[in-house]
């Protein structure tokens, strides 16, 4: 198992790996050719400072992902803190430590950039989610709000 | 009142406003001249396409501030994200509508951008603060988790 930043070319295993998921399977639309959106959304990613989508791959095949964004802030002695969003482990690899490893090197490559906290929120239906963070040492001392915008 | 993307000019004011807090007062250093950390952290803002501190302006004076990070992801049909950190008003101009303002405004820029969610986690110590998330729209669906990273 290697973990690397993702490339275009990963792009469509990614999206159908979010689409693989209870709460992804409604909101995503994994066809070929991929839609648009996706790689508009791929190239703005790369596009921005600090934004990344890191993969887990089992013999170049993409077994994992997550996204790791670095927000530098003025709070906390101006601390940057790093962000985790949208992380998976494909179905047939789940109970085997990819997610904890993917996570691992995640904080790793924050520490790196000297971010001082990572943070994710995590919806409160996944109950499972949640006691998986726990055991890496996060702590769910805050309340996750979202609004979301209509045009 | 007006609403701004802060200059390095209002920095001084943005790190007295965050360290005039309960939870801000043990993290926060205000002096003068200000420490070279937040200097650098503003910097690095500035340089990272999508984030900026947004500031509530009366008379020129900054009387309130909060950090608009938009975040362009794959999830949700490669949907972008707009994150609010380090929501402030100075304490005098509480209770006066200088918040909802600030976020109105927000709200607008993070529209006016593309971004279809808005997003923050609130520390669960601060009850008024999650009433007045409420009364805006937004949702706790979500834990905060977070995890501070030693060096």
């Amino acid at each position: 198992m290697e973990f690397k930043t993702a490339t275009i070319d990963h792009l469509p295993a990614i999206v159908r790996l979010l689409a693989d998921d209870e709460l992804g399977a409604t909101r995503e639309r994994f066809e070929e050719p991929l839609p648009l959106q996706y790689i508009e959304a791929f190239e703005k990613i790369m596009q921005q400072v600090g934004n990344s989508i890191i993969v887990a791959l089992d013999n170049e095949e993409v077994i994992g992902c997550l996204q790791l964004t670095l927000i530098p802030g003025i709070a906390r002695l101006g601390m940057t803190r790093a962000q985790i969003e949208g992380v998976r482990v494909v179905r047939s690899y789940r109970s085997k430590g990819v997610g904890e490893a993917l996570f691992r090197y995640a904080m790793d490559v924050a520490k790196a950039n000297g971010c001082g906290m990572i943070q994710l929120t995590t919806d409160k239906q996944r109950k499972e989610a949640h006691r998986f963070y726990e055991r890496l040492g996060f702590v769910a001392s805050h309340d996750g709000m979202k609004l979301l915008l209509s045009d």
